[in-house]
């Protein structure tokens, strides 16, 4: 029987009481201290280590990216509510002091800007496709990232952030590679996270579409079990936290983007992100606000 | 005499051909290779090195910051043409077909977005400061922080980014407390560098104020020797490029967010960041694009 007790503002509260995270104001933002830092590298670390002999590629992007990633993708299709736009100040001297005297009167400003070519970035993977563009070799491509990541939803619920991290793996091949590659890290992710003692489970999921024409795109996709997650219990018993998604493209980037297999076709892509602050804020549900008490086991793989 | 031939393009095509970045497409904003990652953690780590016995207090900001911050240190009274704020979308179903149809034709979609209440962190210490708020300890404070900033100046020189990282100490105390603090660092900032290879030299510097008043402005900061700066050349000899800067803001960020000395009065603070992409780029502009060729000093100092 599970006799922790759940609840969205106690566990903020706690967070920060123990300087875990610090608020600044607007919900789904805010600080990370030294401790919830040690313990986010630490996770990041494992992941790594369990991965050292695939042969990744490492890279990473900054938290914007090209504004015409996400007009290629079709992302304003499915998620208008979720997209974060760059806009800045084009005008002239007059023009200047209008803002500043806007923004100093706390009135809205957003008005006299104008779009820029950057948007933040709406997922880990998106940055990468453009330069897989072209012809893999036999074997496929695999890379791994660790992105800054953008959704606009502002929420009191410390896991449903603005801005967080997402330690990410990309994979292009033939759909029997990547989907074989899926499935092998469905239970390293799975194993890792019972190894550090989070009651972890994996379920078929569905992206969060926008609008009553989104439910009919949740159901398909989960029917065609292209989504799946790795949850565990963070704010809820009944409504387990997301920590880990694992997502099957078929061929929507490689056709986007021009990546084939090297045998011509077009290639398929998946990706599995693990969501760094929230598989950290699953760790202090689980065990407490303070490591140094947190089991031995779990200490000894994440302080080895 | 210094033989290094210099030039934007050049560099550029020479850091994407040694795969230490990744182009996207938009100016300023590229990946970032796992060689180019790893020297810039290993620099990030000999700051670490060099500030343990310091006492600093480390935490991380996302690098998206309250829109009211930006507000409240008047940003958009100096620097309107650099900001960038975040617009979503808050329309209904028609509204957003609307959006989709015209990202979709690569339209300009922003018109259809709103503000909202964050914006891109412009300067790595401005979200520290709301928390620094009331009565500092008879010693100050001293934080350090890596965090990701976003300047709108996109540019084809390599050096000259959207999005880049710093890492950032800010102090609060006594006005003598803060300079002694900064002169410290400015030595440090110097032998560090130059302990790399780098040909690194201090100067007092401004900043990019907007608009014909700005060069006013800009001319008052210099003559105060509120900012300096540590410069080495990247894209030019004659015009080297800033890899490190100090800043002292006397009473501004304490009167606008109540911070306060221990014995009552106005804080004062400094602030000092490493350009972490910035320093990594000087290191392969003067020593090439292979580290493993570095002179012996550098990688005894880089890899320990």
């Amino acid at each position: 029987m599970n006799t922790t007790s759940y609840g969205v503002e106690p566990f903020f509260r706690d967070l920060v009481a123990h300087g875990l995270i610090i608020p600044v104001g607007v919900p789904g933002v805010f600080g990370r201290g030294a401790v919830f830092e040690d313990v986010l590298e630490r996770f990041n670390r494992c992941v790594s280590d369990l991965s050292r002999d695939d042969g990744a590629e490492f890279c990473t992007f900054p938290p914007v990216i090209d504004r015409r990633v996400l007009e290629r993708v079709h992302y304003l299709d499915s998620f208008p509510h979720l997209c974060g736009a760059v806009h800045s100040f084009f005008g002239n001297a007059l023009q200047a002091i209008a803002l500043a005297e806007r923004a100093g009167a706390g009135e809205d400003w957003g008005g006299l800007l104008g779009q820029t070519g950057v948007v933040l970035n709406p997922a880990a993977c998106y940055p990468l496709y453009p330069s897989l563009a072209g012809m893999l070799p036999p074997q496929g491509r695999l890379v791994t990232m660790l992105n800054w990541v953008y959704r606009h939803e502002p929420s009191p619920e410390p896991t449903r952030m603005q801005s967080f991290r997402v330690r990410e793996f990309v994979r292009a091949g033939t759909a029997d590679q990547v989907i074989e590659w899926r499935d092998m890290w469905l239970q390293r992710g799975l194993d890792l996270l019972q190894a550090l003692g989070l009651p972890a489970h994996a379920d078929v999921a569905s992206d969060p579409f926008f609008g009553r024409g989104g439910r009919i795109l949740a159901q398909n996709q989960k029917e065609a079990r292209l989504k799946f997650e790795v949850l565990v219990p963070v704010i809820s018993l009944e409504e387990p936290t997301a920590v880990c998604s694992f997502n099957f493209h078929q061929e929507h980037f490689g056709n986007t983007f021009g990546i084939r297999t090297a045998d011509g076709a077009t290639a398929n892509t998946a990706c599995l992100g693990f969501g760094l602050e929230r598989i950290t804020m699953a760790l202090f549900k689980t065990h407490g606000c303070d490591p140094a008490q947190w089991p031995q086991p779990v200490r000894a793989r994440l302080w080895p």
